[in-house]
């Protein structure tokens, strides 16, 4: 680093955080084992890719103590990933870790360390004051009764993966009518349920409605009929042809539009995720995509719904440059983070430069951290924090002739600013 | 910047241009006052993104002067973009402007100061000189009578996407019969009116026939029947199927380029767009892309047609590297500047260094401003000449060990050498 | 370079090699003229591309040293090409060549001396030597009897292009038929003739097998019944509609993949090219891609063989973020080079950086040289060794505090080692 990127990067370290998209469980936010941090599907799946096999990984008769054990094993091949770089970083800021690397001799005293800490009372605050967060945005269930945790730091956030596109099974139905007191046995009873569950998400501090998407749909408006006997078929038990099905999905995810707009709530779009492409796979680890796909297929839906605001997420990087444009002319698109496939520093940077050159400031929500554990807060914001300082030193300070300062505000609103504006919080 | 890129880029500087693609009306090239810059797209669609009203923006009841007033209010938002960096340029440049921002306490200074350099005799003359430009191709409607202006300093160039695309219009039709003196009812008929408009341009100094062509379109030789019906039927106001819209299409584009072999004109193809997605947009700010398109698509075209130079600009970064490999194998496939979506630092660099890496450097544009006025041509130019400083200095003199006299040379054709061989201007 | 690169990229340079991709003739690996190093198609095709008549390359009339000269007529319009330096790397490491161009002056003397050193009776082993090459993967048609040559040093490879594609030609059922001594007039027939290739090949030293295949194609298993009709069909010379043409590639390579499996050797895919797009290009200056390719086409076959190795190739930087995705995620898929159109340092260096980022490091086989002639190596690797020398430096060193040691240990591991623990050599 530079001179300069480095008094950049330390004011944006300063910074503390809202961050707008996690997997978070409110109930058990921190790690209680290192077997929480380790288990990550990003090192279980880099483990698993490089050889260790899914049932040595996934044996459900191991302690977590053993799991640990067993994933260092594979630690070595993976040492270049940059996932591996924020395991290091998180041992090294929460657990004093001073080593090189994590191997067969020092895991263990690593492992045991960890565990003190973990089971401080306080751990989850330590590691929160520790990472400058201040709140975390969720992504619950559609019937999660989003009780027993404070709103306020453990924001809610309407998952909606399930209803799109798995209301077909009779599990799905079975919650929903569990959650909202509704069988949703027709089209305008299925729109009623889903009004209950935005009235109870709006009520209990949701800030945002999300959903991943596979590169195939398209989000169309339904006829009333076509949605009719697509529900009707559903609901009855019947199996739909595929077009069936997709319309199916179409008609939720548009009336989950709808009542975005009725209830201003932004929708979280994550656009790319083919599911189960690895069947082998490690839990969370058999999803990839198809870069072959175009924000085109949203026309229909930006078009329709000029009040909504869609905080954008692409899987690949191929899809940047159609982001930075979408956002570049259409007011309801906001660009939003760096997601899975195209998190990685090389992509981030070539993204984050372009968007900052053409995309409004007050449009851009500049990173996530996407985590399942709190502790993962520090390493990735940091990780997009030091490519962050490196674009402004380059593009703004040098290039362009920005003060220092003009350049650190501009950092802060893409790094919480919009977070702030647009989600409401 | 450092030294040796300064170097080169002073040198780049020095350098007198041809613009090879522009909008600019050769009988007001220059602004008149400041509502002709910041009216420009750009800004009045980055307004929009970032939430300013269509109607508040395109409102017809104001005054040139109000309307600057206006889009300022909204330029805070968009301070980060190389296209705000632009208007800052010309301000300092052509109207002594020196604060770090336009802001509704100094914008109308600045205005009334631009307006009185506006408003002098030689303003046109001015602007020329200090963007050292010589001549600027135009985008001429294929009805223009070319007259009126200076065809060696305005160098006209049919453009034709009215045709191949709005045939079927009738005004379309109307427009043609009356720049021909040809009713076009039957294919041998369209095709003789398509000559005449060749003989007006080339006769009137033409110097380029051009085209931007939606993602879709899939150039292709009609057969004689195929093209006699669809031209018929066109000609005679009835409606035609997406199928035979397209065989129209292709009739009409392969015409042209068959006219392009005749006249030895080049054929720039701006490929990639499409119109009117955000269709409550403002004002030219309602086009969009799908990166799902190939070069492919043009096989046939390539290949017909050895002895018609195709100059091409892509919309997207995502094209970039099937334009370098084509341009790499066909000879005659020329690399077009950087078009729009493409045309910001980021994606400019990428492609830069790709292009000089892999396409002989005979056949590279390097760069064209898209300009609607003559003030942008200082401020865009001088954009690409950092960039290719930057290459030029890292990748050929440290890189490779060239001589900076060596690299300047490279740099200079493809700036203003090539668009004179090319060209033949 | 800074110093920090200058000293990576040394040691990468101490380092000897195995060529894991290469075209070379074993009975004649070396170049004779410099009519052999110059004659490489990317010399013809960026010559032919800058405007020199096929006719005048390809003249069969000319003697080697008459089409040198030729081709050096082009070579200024070709001199920003990293192509050309890497045949200006070549005269300078091998033949003392000392110019800052070869031009229509100089390029007698280059010629008569090259020639001299070429006669040398150990010419190659001087370049072996001097590339420090152990070792290169060869190019073998199913045929080749793999006899006279040293196949430790030129290692076999059964290329199937002509299986997969082309069964229906009946030059290639004659050639399998002479190679196998069994005329595949079934699908099981067809099976026994291709499992005795393997045995043939593996026997000799084979250490891969390989294809290159265009971007539409899908690899699915074929039925019994569907591929003995169409195996039936082809080997009698009856005419494929193309889905049958489509189904006979799939049951050959379906086939190739479960022999690999069982001979446990790594099947090497290089994915994205269409053969004669340009019909009038040189020699094997033809061949182009479509973006529109998607590794989610070999979803099956990756979950059909587990224990099959697919070193993958994509043609374009457009299917990087792809490949390292798939990569990251599928135990039997490994990260393979940088081909043809992605050759260049501006793509290697984003796709190398990307794959440290995020694929484990065993699973890397950084670069390949696809050389006809021995002479290729040096440059080509050494191009390779200097992107990976400022990714090493930047990303590693500078970027997370690794030792330099470390940094090289990685570089060496993609360069060499993975090739032996990959190939098994």
């Amino acid at each position: 680093m530079t001179d300069l990127s480095r008094r950049l990067f330390d004011e944006l370290e300063s910074l503390v955080l809202i961050d707008p998209h996690t997997h978070i469980n409110p109930h058990a936010p921190a790690s209680k084992t290192l077997a929480d941090i380790m288990g990550y599907h990003y090192y279980t799946e880099l483990a698993h890719s490089a050889g260790m096999p899914k049932a040595y990984i996934e044996d459900k008769g191991i302690t977590p103590k053993e799991k640990v054990g067993r994933l260092v094993e594979k630690l070595g091949d993976l040492s270049n990933t940059i996932q591996v770089s924020w395991l290091m970083e998180i041992c090294r800021e929460f657990f004093g870790f001073q080593d090189d690397a994590i191997t067969t001799k020092n895991w263990e005293k690593l492992y045991d360390g960890a565990l003190a800490k973990m089971q401080l009372a306080d751990w989850e605050q330590q590691v929160l004051t520790h990472s400058k967060l201040e709140a975390v945005f969720l992504t619950n269930d559609f019937d999660d009764p989003l009780e027993g945790f404070d709103t306020k730091k453990y924001i809610p956030c309407l998952r909606t993966d399930d209803l799109v596109f798995h209301f077909a099974k009779p599990e799905t139905r079975a919650r929903l009518a569990k959650a909202t007191g509704i069988e949703a046995t027709s089209a305008e009873l299925l729109r009623s349920a889903i009004g209950k569950l935005f009235a109870h998400f709006t009520k209990q501090g949701a800030r945002a409605c999300a959903i991943s998407i596979p590169p195939g749909f398209v989000p169309m408006k339904v006829s009333s009929a076509d949605a009719q006997t697509v529900v009707e078929r559903a609901a009855s038990g019947g199996v739909l042809t595929l077009d069936q099905s997709a319309t199916l999905s179409q008609f939720v995810f548009w009336t989950l539009a709808e009542f975005c707009s009725e209830h201003s709530l932004p929708f979280d779009l994550m656009i790319g995720v083919n599911r189960r492409v690895y069947e082998d796979g490690v839990f969370q680890g058999q999803d990839l995509f198809d870069m072959r796909v175009s924000l085109i297929q949203y026309k229909e839906l930006f078009n329709a719904f000029p009040k909504v605001t869609f905080p954008i997420s692409v899987l690949g990087n191929t899809s940047n440059n159609e982001l930075v444009s979408y956002a570049w002319i259409f007011p309801n698109v906001v660009t939003n983070g760096h997601w899975w496939y195209s998190n990685i520093p090389t992509y981030i940077e070539v993204d984050t430069r372009s968007r900052l050159e053409a995309v409004p400031r007050s449009k851009q929500v500049g990173y996530y951290s996407d985590m399942y554990k709190l502790e993962f807060a520090l390493p990735k914001f940091r990780m997009y924090r030091r490519v962050l300082a490196k674009v402004l030193a380059e593009d703004f300070v040098i290039g362009r002739g920005w003060s220092e300062t003009k350049a650190i505000e501009l950092g802060k609103q893409v790094l919480r600013g919009n977070v702030e504006t647009i989600f409401k919080v």
